[in-house]
């Protein structure tokens, strides 16, 4: 199972060591298929970069302290074991998986390393840890998974401590009756999805992090997932939260739904440790589906294939999984394929049970809709490479390319436009030329996500590119009015632009939040917040 | 239509001052059926009370100002003729719905009344209005339908105004693609659902207060719909909202949905008045049903009839409205009607489209769970006398009965303790005899809303007699896990409660969010947070 390799992959203390300048172990790299590199050499300038520096000789800023204080004082609090400061562990800790951070790691240039990875076992030793950090000044970045993509994981300018949440992996309870789970912050996606299978539940959270993701995280960030079509968002499905901040535990979700008071819930969702670490949440689980059914269908244009998707958002059959790529992702993706009749691919599907009916009952909306069944085999392909994208990412890197996603969401009636201006953006951002492909993968009622790949040259300068070309697509968002996330999270790499999107008044209402919660400010500095 | 009768009756400036001692207007007053009469007068002691007193003899403390500084001040940003001082409309403000309420409007003893009642037209002005009221440090009510039913609108003990939001009634705007609508903090109901039926579409909230209840009432107090089951609560219809506050004007929601940090909208959502004067909200709506269809089913046992409901909540199909009466509900309800078999009885209905597709797919779910079919006319029933309730709340208090409501939410595997437990403590709260009635109106996959009616003799301190008996529902529904409120709110007879649920940290935190936004703490002073 996938869940071993995770688990030995991310418990940030195997010998692995080399994975973290890749999505995933070494081992399991993907090549970049033929076609695919053969059409990138036709259209981009390839410069394959040096190869990777080993983490032993990584450099950074490590600001050690002077004496040993702040990690005797740890020590003591949760054990000498469960406070690591070998150089390989803190330097795999020191950064995430945005591209960015892949570049430095590759070139051995982490800005930062945390003076120590420390791993509480339970919330009382968290917030042991957060109290001793307070009291010492010392930061702490809460690590679970270590799969941002956007930044969430930079290291701060100021001595710090990574709070890695492996030791807190457990299942804690199952209300069958109810069809909620408690399951703490640190447990690895997989291993969720395991111990609920021997219950006969599932959380469908299938994020493209799903295999080195943990269930925190997804929190932290409200992470969106594959099918979230059908399950709901993470955030949806969360009725109860443990968060554990420097004055102390706060625990919220009594029912289903309240009329109690704001939902507190909702203040700790999405705040990447900047409020505080969640150590566990109480989620909605849903019996594993009995059937499963993805297929592939073409509309003769993205606007055709929005036509439809937003008849079967807003009036039904509600699917599972829902993936609308617009012309040029249909393109690329069915290069070496022996496709080729333009257009745009949908691939849906259904889990659960009866999934035929329902999947009949939408056949005749897409059809009515200009659209033209191409069967299960468009589903199957997707099925089958439903992760394989981060590892792609560093096959390009390998290749000489420089992949990137950018994504937003957007009411129905703003989304053609926000295609537009985001891709004539980022091609004017980047001169030498791209590829940049799109899809909807998550609908709304009121609208839907749109994720875009931008797929380019690295230049001399690779992380200035990324950034010129981000900061374009970003503006172009907000000018078009989508959220300038709607399922990576803010990190670092989104903060200016959330700040604009919610304004001075509510930056400066987190602010106050944040000084109340966390008054030395020692929680993932420079996070979410300018 | 019900909207002229609920705009004259509510814009706070009609001759029909006498209307505020009862729900609705004296003409709508509905009598109490003989059979019921005749029944509560076997099992209570009834004592009629003394014809309610005249507002203009109404007693209160009014804490003047010495001068008319503020009100001066107030007339010069807002105009004078929107600061309304005549004492028949200022105690017409001064008090909510609930019971204690009545009492005290009928008994002519109400406790304080506004210095003034503002009416600004703006979200600006609104703004205005919290700038004048902090430098003169009064005290702020913010006023919509005026429905609370949990001292929501208790006036403070400090000297105070209240912000009538009549007049920011308007529609502000509709995006057919998206299904959206804007709608402004005080349009009633009844108009916002002639407005958006001009455009062919319905919000689907329909809460016992409808008649009178307005949109920002709604989403101040999180409230949920007899329609919730199936067209969601107040809270998950709303994208987007404007907050006026002190420190000026806050705008949530970009998109349906979003990773960029805490969810915003959930903060002032249920904040009820104390953060900030929500003045519009976007909300999703939907088409107008083409088809309503409601019926009636009877199960041997409330537990029989939980299981049923269970079962449609999590595996579908969702109905759109649900209730489902346990033994004693039923039984009173069916009393004079001929129906006297025992059992439950379970209203559900469906409306949208090919709804008896639907109806036919739940009856076999229900059939295959002990249901039995009752045909449509318990539904019809149900919908004629939708809005009754609180119509019969003062025709009992006229025939010397009291009522009240409680009302909670729990995950399923509690929800039977729930009501064993709140049931036992009411009556033995009550010793000289209660009729204690309840339904499960709200259901999600997780849980469900548990309401329950009390009916008793109201004693020589009927106020005294309500402290207890409530305190005693209260106590019992936190011991038993239950939320302190599913849909009325907390106000002020539900703040101890409230605190308790989310915990000191929860209560410290809120209290500096309102601190930061509202220095002055002029907001609803009492609401809420103790």
């Amino acid at each position: 199972m996938t869940a071993n390799v995770t688990l030995s992959h991310m418990d940030g203390d195997g010998e692995d060591a080399t994975g973290r300048t890749r999505w995933g172990p070494a081992s399991r790299a993907k090549p970049l298929p033929d076609s695919a590199a053969k059409l990138l050499a036709q259209v981009l300038e390839l410069t394959p970069p040096p190869p990777a520096v080993p983490p032993a000789d990584v450099t950074a800023d490590t600001r050690e302290h002077d004496d040993d204080t702040v990690l005797n004082a740890l020590r003591a609090a949760i054990g000498a074991d469960h406070v690591r400061t070998s150089r390989p562990i803190r330097a795999r800790h020191a950064a995430g998986m945005s591209t960015p951070d892949l570049l430095r790691r590759r070139s051995g240039e982490l800005r930062r390393i945390p003076q120590a990875v420390v791993r509480p076992a339970t919330t009382a030793e968290v917030v042991s840890v957060l109290d001793i950090c307070s009291r010492f000044q010392v930061a702490v970045v809460p690590f679970g998974g270590g799969t941002s993509v956007v930044g969430g994981l930079a290291p701060p300018a100021v001595p710090h401590v990574t709070l890695d949440l492996g030791r807190l992996n457990g299942l804690v309870a199952v209300d069958a009756i109810s069809r909620t789970a408690t399951l703490q912050a640190g447990l690895p996606a997989p291993r969720a999805a395991e111990l609920l299978a021997e219950h006969g539940f599932t959380l469908g959270h299938v994020p493209q992090s799903y295999e080195y993701a943990t269930i925190g995280g997804f929190a932290a960030t409200r992470s969106s997932g594959q099918a979230s079509t059908g399950y709901g968002r993470f955030d949806d499905m969360v009725t109860a939260l443990t968060v554990a901040t420097p004055r102390g535990t706060i625990q919220v979700g009594r029912a289903p739904a309240s009329a109690a008071g704001p939902d507190l819930r909702q203040l700790f969702l999405g705040s990447e440790g900047t409020l505080g670490v969640i150590t566990d949440v109480t989620v909605r689980v849903r019996p594993m589906p009995t059937q499963t059914h993805y297929e592939g269908w073409r509309f003769d244009s993205f606007t055709d294939g929005l036509h439809a998707v937003r008849k079967l958002a807003q009036d039904g059959p509600r699917a599972t999984v829902l993936r609308l790529s617009d012309e040029v992702e249909t393109m690329i993706g069915a290069t070496g394929s022996g496709r080729s009749d333009g257009g745009c691919l949908l691939v849906i599907g259904w889990e659960g049970e009866h999934v035929h009916v329902v999947a009949e009952t939408a056949a005749a909306v897409l059809s009515a809709h200009g659209g033209r069944p191409l069967g299960v085999e468009p589903g199957q392909q997707w099925e089958q490479h439903r992760f394989d994208a981060p590892y792609l990412r560093d096959a390009l890197l390998d290749a000489g390319a420089f992949a990137e996603t950018v994504e937003t969401a957007a009411y129905w009636s703003r989304l053609p436009e926000v295609h537009e201006r985001v891709r004539a953006a980022i091609l004017d951002a980047l001169p030498h030329g791209a590829l940049v492909l799109a899809h909807v993968s998550h609908v709304y009622e009121t609208g839907a996500s749109l994720y875009f790949t931008v797929i380019c040259s690295p230049g001399p300068d690779p992380i200035d590119r990324w950034h010129t070309a981000k900061a374009a697509a970003s503006d172009a968002i907000a000018a078009a009015g989508g959220t300038i996330t709607h399922h990576h999270g803010v990190g670092t790499d989104h903060r200016d632009w959330y700040a604009a999107e919610i304004g001075d008044l509510a930056v400066d209402l987190l602010r106050a939040v944040k000084h109340h919660l966390d008054p030395a400010g020692i929680l993932n500095p420079g996070i979410l917040v300018p």
